[in-house]
């Protein structure tokens, strides 16, 4: 699918509804790629997100070092595969072979994108003060992608042991709310 | 509603999903209630929350203050309040009278519940470190209440400027992940 580039501006409004995402990272040329749910946003403009990678993660140590990853939001044609790259360790497994997601170079950063999700978010690592207690990574989006063909995305959220609520319909009420 | 206790262990699964929440505060007897979704889970048990607070909410100083407040997790028949929380201030209304929610006393805290949402969550602030730089609250989930007889909550996923998605159906598939 053909990614168009997204206004930073706008990025609050695609992680703000909280699906699940996967964080692709890169050293010495090899990819890998984990499934989270534990992000937030912290400021619209850069944006700023803020997330938990577990040091029990294979990504902890790569993020640590390469101070940069791209989070890839999936729709729900993809949540086999999410739960997949979940329950596998890049220690042990090529996870864009294993799952046959497409790898695409970045803008910004040398953790390639997932083409098969429908946005992407090209971050570096601004503040690492609470890595030691919290695992939590302060990170600056640089560059993001969209698939504009896509303007309802059926986002998933987990629930927990592998339950997912799908987006459903859209509302909209009159909001001064940014 | 009749509130259950609910287990800590399994307020993540509450709160992953992503849904928007209302957050209630009190000093000196007087609640008031905002409306949030920059927040992420940080650890599983006891439950760890971060959020934002902006400091140009009125809920920033009185949770600096306090210390403690409730996260509220309303359903989608709530949405029309719930923008109608995050388009005033607590500095001029009453927004439990001005918008007919009903304040429950809470058992940890003293901002109370609210009563017509799903599930409860009493926290107290247990780091201040971001509050600087980001309004970000480190918050433990000291106590938990859910609305037993909800099963599959219709939540709301702000995706900006008024535009919601509802939680729509759940999908289950085998896995690892907690």
């Amino acid at each position: 699918m053909a990614k168009k580039s997204f206004p930073l501006s706008k990025v609050y409004g695609l992680l703000e509804p909280g699906p699940v995402v996967m964080v692709t990272t890169a050293r010495k040329e090899r990819p890998n790629i984990m499934t989270m749910s534990w992000y937030t946003m912290m400021d619209f403009e850069p944006p700023i997100v803020g997330c938990v990678i577990s040091n029990r993660n294979y990504s902890f140590d790569i993020l640590k070092a390469t101070r940069e990853c791209v989070i890839n939001i999936p729709t729900v044609e993809l949540a086999e595969k999410v739960v997949g790259v979940g329950n596998t360790s890049g220690s042990d497994t090529d996870k864009f072979e294993t799952f046959g997601l497409t790898p695409i170079a970045a803008s910004e950063v040398t953790a390639p994108l997932i083409g098969d999700c429908y946005a992407n978010l090209e971050c570096r690592v601004v503040d690492t003060r609470m890595v030691n207690k919290y695992n939590f990574f302060v990170l600056e989006v640089l560059k993001a992608w969209i698939d504009p063909s896509i303007k309802e995305p059926r986002t998933i959220h987990h629930r927990g042991n592998g339950a997912f609520t799908v987006a459903g319909e859209t509302i909209k009420l009159p909001s001064k709310m940014k």
